[in-house]
Formats: structure tokens, sequence, C-alpha cells
């Protein structure tokens, strides 16, 4: 299966298990419901949810074992559409499009707005914690505390406080690196993890999806600066080059576009190469990792 | 032990124990995370995390089962301050003032304070899942799922939702009535609840100190509606006669002040005749019931 068949049945998958995991809107609560759903299936490329399932399947053929990570794919999704919802607000990014349609405080209010991204970041939990889930006990209490950590104070949390607060100021390139680390790159080399501990992955298994999360994460954001700084508008579905027009350090900032460009290449041949001693069930994630490069051209 | 000597050793052990599960204002983060120790110590009577602590003794005598829910109400209570932070915002009730100082938002500003309540939120989480806690995994799975419904879109923050876009309306009293429960009830009746499942309760047990806490919670949302109609500003450290200046629905609008001081009692009570099963460990629950109550007085 070519990488764009893959994703786009994965996409498919992964949104029909949302829709069946997230509240249906009825009841006390359909309005906050509704603004949750909002933002959850605007649109969205399903990343995350996508790289915790193809690091499972690079682990094990076991299609249960797979199936039982969707709600943990699902909650990783939930957390990133939350980030986005805060992010977008007035007091932050302030931006009224997002995947070319308004942004949650755009359509129902800034409070409600709050209220669906703590609502979401909170459902999220309660996924993890589903009584009926097939995952061992041991297994989803690692993943909980993985995502907790990468979403929290020291990570996405951490790292968009860092983001808004040094916008209009010049920084070094470690924080510009700490920013990515921890603001964009902890949650996509978690969402990797978490599939491979999901999917029963031996200490070797596990220490190389580390590696290549890692690296993953930090080639998506390369290619998320380079994006702001040369695609429109239109293709991106949000307002494009507001990282310069908010004064925010980028890698085209710190080295131009044409070596970080490179940079980006080479972080993604890194992230294939520490998949080199798994079997062909890992070429999705070797596949990925192209297509996350591919976006720059 | 009178009931105020137990809840200001009760409080003095919680806040150590924040103080240290808390993260320590140091390395790249440490503005964040000032944002967050900020709310986390201003203040409060700790009442959620002392009730978790409190239903752990009725059931048990272990020592170190109660200590092994420090962490569980630790959480609990970042969630709450979390929920503080996010209500006194702008777009939400627009508070200046919590606990007799200024709001977070006032302090830190908007951006920095909507994060500092998403960072409490994930770190609650982070806490409940630490590798190493003493509870079984069963249970503390059972605990997170507990709370991540109670503080969810069918708890805490539904409830948040539903109080704010009903401001300035006229709701029948079956609508308050699922405002308080799912805003304020929800989470006090799982820090009962979770104190009791962490402390290992039988089936009766959970079952008595679930009603417990759900009668609790009720009557202190009761007590809240009658002290923001009678008390001052300074007694209450935030801005007293608020209900009314936002047209909210209180117990007091409805059944005026004498009926509902009747029925905070009554509601009292009917929490501490759930416990009559219970051993003479239960009797700091049973104290806490009427000390709810005589704020009122």
């Amino acid at each position: 299966m070519n990488i764009r068949d893959y994703l786009s049945a994965r996409k498919r998958e992964v949104e029909k298990a949302l829709d069946s995991f997230m509240l249906p809107e009825q009841g006390v609560f359909t309005d906050h419901i509704a603004a949750m759903r909002y933002s959850l299936f605007v649109g969205g490329k399903r990343i995350r949810p996508i790289l915790c399932l193809a690091a499972a399947e690079a682990v094990t053929d076991d299609a249960a074992t797979r199936d039982a990570l969707l709600p943990v794919a699902c909650a990783i999704e939930c957390i990133h559409t939350y980030s986005l919802i805060h992010d977008d607000l007035p007091a932050m990014d302030n931006d009224d499009l997002r995947r070319g349609k308004p942004t949650n405080h755009k359509k129902y209010g800034e409070a409600a707005a709050i209220l669906a991204g703590d609502g979401l970041l909170t459902y999220a939990f309660e996924l993890l914690s589903r009584p009926a889930s097939a995952l061992p006990d041991g297994s989803r209490l690692r993943i909980i505390q993985l995502i907790a950590r990468a979403a929290g104070p020291e990570g996405m949390v951490g790292g968009q406080f860092l983001d808004i607060s040094n916008e209009n100021r010049d920084y070094p390139f470690e924080l510009l690196k700490t920013i990515h680390k921890s603001k964009t790159g902890a949650l996509i080399a978690c969402s990797v993890l978490s599939g491979a501990i999901g999917a029963g992955a031996d200490a070797v298994q596990e220490e190389k999806l580390r590696e290549y999360g890692i690296l993953i994460g930090l080639a998506f954001q390369i290619v998320d600066d380079l994006l702001d700084a040369t695609a429109t508008t239109t293709q991106l579905g949000k307002t494009a080059g507001s990282d310069r027009a908010r004064g925010k350090a980028t890698y085209p900032a710190f080295f131009g576009i044409e070596a970080t460009k490179e940079k980006a290449r080479e972080t993604v041949e890194a992230a294939k190469t520490a998949l080199s001693s798994f079997s062909n069930r890992a070429q999705p994630l070797i596949d990925l990792a192209d297509y996350i490069c591919m976006r720059t051209h």
C-alpha cells in the first residue's frame, strides 16, 4: 500500500473511532459536546494517532492488540485538538482560522472555547483509563504517565508558555530547540512510544521507537517552520507567515530556507535509520517519515 | 481531636505533600511553574484532599495505605485549583480576587493563566499515574477514571459550561441541581470515593461513602450559594454577591435564605446517616459534614 492510501485508510479508521468514543451530541451537555466535536472533526491529518497505530504495527501483527490501542490513539488526538483550541485563543495566538474554518472561539465564543479545550484534555484521560480496555493495567498506567508528561508543564503546555513568553525577543538556538521539543516534539514522540508500549515492545524495540519518535517530532516542527515561511494561507488553512509576524524564532530565521530543508532531510533519514532492525511491518513508519519531509516540496 | 485541629493538621500534611509533588521553580520552565505554584499555594481549605484522606481513614487504619493516597489527594487539589484559575478568567467570571489575593491572570496575564490551568490539570494525571505508587494498578486506573469523569465534559467542565451559558436566564430548579452536581458536587464526591477505593473499601463501604460524597458535595454547594448571598467580600476573600450580580440562579434565589439553611442542615444530616455503619474512624468525615454546614453561621 502506498503511503497516501495508507494514511487515508488509517485516517478513516481513526475518525470512525473518535466518533464512537466521543460523547454524542445529546442531553444537558449537548452544546458543550458540540463545541468539542466541532474542533475534533473540523479536519486534520490525524498524524499523531496514525503514528501510534503504525508503531504498534511495527511491533506486532496481532490485530486485537492494535485495536486495543484505538482509545489511546484517540486520546492523543483529543489532547492535540485541545492544544490547538487554546493556542488559537485571543490571549494566545489570536487566530481566526484553523484548517480553513473559523477557530473554536470564533464559532462558540471565548468561554466555550476554553471549556471545550479543558473538556477534551480531561476526556482524553477518561478514554485512557476506560474499564473495558484490553491493554494490561501496567501498560495503560505507563502510557497515561507518558502522555501526561508529554502534554504537561515540562512538555506541551510548558513549551507553549515558552513560545508565548518569548515572542519578539532574540533568543539562542538552544531555547528554540527546547520550545520545539516540548511544544510539538513531546506529544509526537509519545504517540509513537505509546503504540510501542501498548503493543508489548521489548526493551530494544522500545528504545529504537523512542529514538524514531523524537526525531520525527523534530522533523515535523522543522517542516512546520518551513511551511509557515514558504506556503500560502490557502495551502495551510491557517494564516501563513504568522511566525514572522509575531516575531517568533524559527529554523528558517536561524539558518535560512535551504539549510533548514537540508536539516529536515537529515533528521528524517536519521529517524528511518533508527528503524533498520525492524521487519517490513515498520514500512509505514518509514514512509511516514518521508511523507512528513515531502510536505516542504 | 476536634475538627478544627484535625483540619489544620491535615491541611499542613496536604500542603507539605503538594509542595514535594509539585515541580520546583527551576530550569527553563520556571516561570510557568511559578504561575501554577502561585494559585496552588495562595490559600484554600484543602477540603477535597482532606475528604479523600478522611475517607481512607474511615476504611482502614493502615498508615501506609493512607500515605499512598497523598498523590491522589494532591492531584484532586491540582484539578480544583486549575478550575478556579479558568473560572476567574476575563472570558468567564472575570474575577480580580480569589482568596483575598489577585487572581492568576491578574498576576501573570491571561495567556500564562490559561496555561497554568492546563498545566495543573495535566500534571494531576501525571501524579495519578506515577510509577512509584503503592496503590494496586487496578485501583489506580479506577481512580483515574473516576477523577477524569468527575472533572470532565459531563462533570466539572460541563457544569461550568452550563453555568456560564445560563447566566441572566430564568431556568428551572432541575437545571440548577444539574449545574451544582456537575460543577461542584462531582469532584467533591469523587474525592471521597477515591479515598475509599484507594483504601480497599468493600462494596458496601464504597456504596455508603459514595452516598456520603454526593450529599456532602450538594451541601457544600448550597452553603456556597448561601455565603455568596450573605457574607462580605472580606469574609469570602472573593467578591460577595457576585452570583446575584451575574444573574446566576442559586438556592437562596429559589427558596430564600431560611429555607436554604434548612436544606443545608437536612443534607448534612443525611450525609452523616449514610456513615452510621462505620466505626469511629469515620468520625472526621462526620465532623467534616457538620463543619461544612457551620460555615453558614
